[in-house]
C-alpha cells in the first residue's frame, strides 16, 4: 500500500470512529471538503502541516496517525 | 514559531547529531540538496511522504520528529 492510500483509510477510519461527515471534518479544520475527499480516496497526501490540523480535528495526535500510516505501509495486506 | 521553521530546525539538529552533511542527507533519502537546505532553513515544509524518508534517512521514527515540531510549535522561546 502506498502512502497516499494508507493515509487515506487512516483518515477514513478515525473521522468514522468519531462518527462525523467529511463536511464536518472540514468545517473542524478549515480544508475544503474536496480535498477531505481527496485524501480518503489516497489521491493527495498532506503536509505535515495538514497533518498537524487533521489530527487535532480528530481529537488524536498526529504521532498516532504517522504510527497508524506506517502499519499500513509495513502490512502485506 | 510556525510549522516550516519548527521543522527545519528539528531537521538540522538531527541532522547535526548523526554528523552528516546536507547533501550527505540527500543522497540517503532521494530528495536533492537544495530540498533540504530550503527545509533546514524554515522556506518549505515536507508531505508526509517527505517526513518518513527523512526519519529513515536520519535513523529516527518520524513520530520522533512530529513530537519535537510539537514542542518547537508550543514553546514560547
Amino acid at each position: 500500500m502506498d502512502i497516499k492510500k494508507a493515509f487515506g483509510v487512516v483518515l477514513k477510519k478515525e473521522r468514522e470512529r468519531i462518527e462525523i461527515t467529511q463536511i464536518d471534518l472540514a468545517g473542524r479544520c478549515d480544508i475544503d471538503k474536496e480535498t477531505i475527499s481527496l485524501y480518503e480516496r489516497g489521491l493527495r497526501q498532506p503536509t505535515l502541516k495538514t497533518l498537524l490540523k487533521l489530527a487535532d480535528a480528530l481529537n488524536v495526535e498526529a504521532e498516532y496517525l504517522v504510527t497508524e500510516v506506517k502499519k499500513r505501509l509495513t502490512s502485506l495486506e
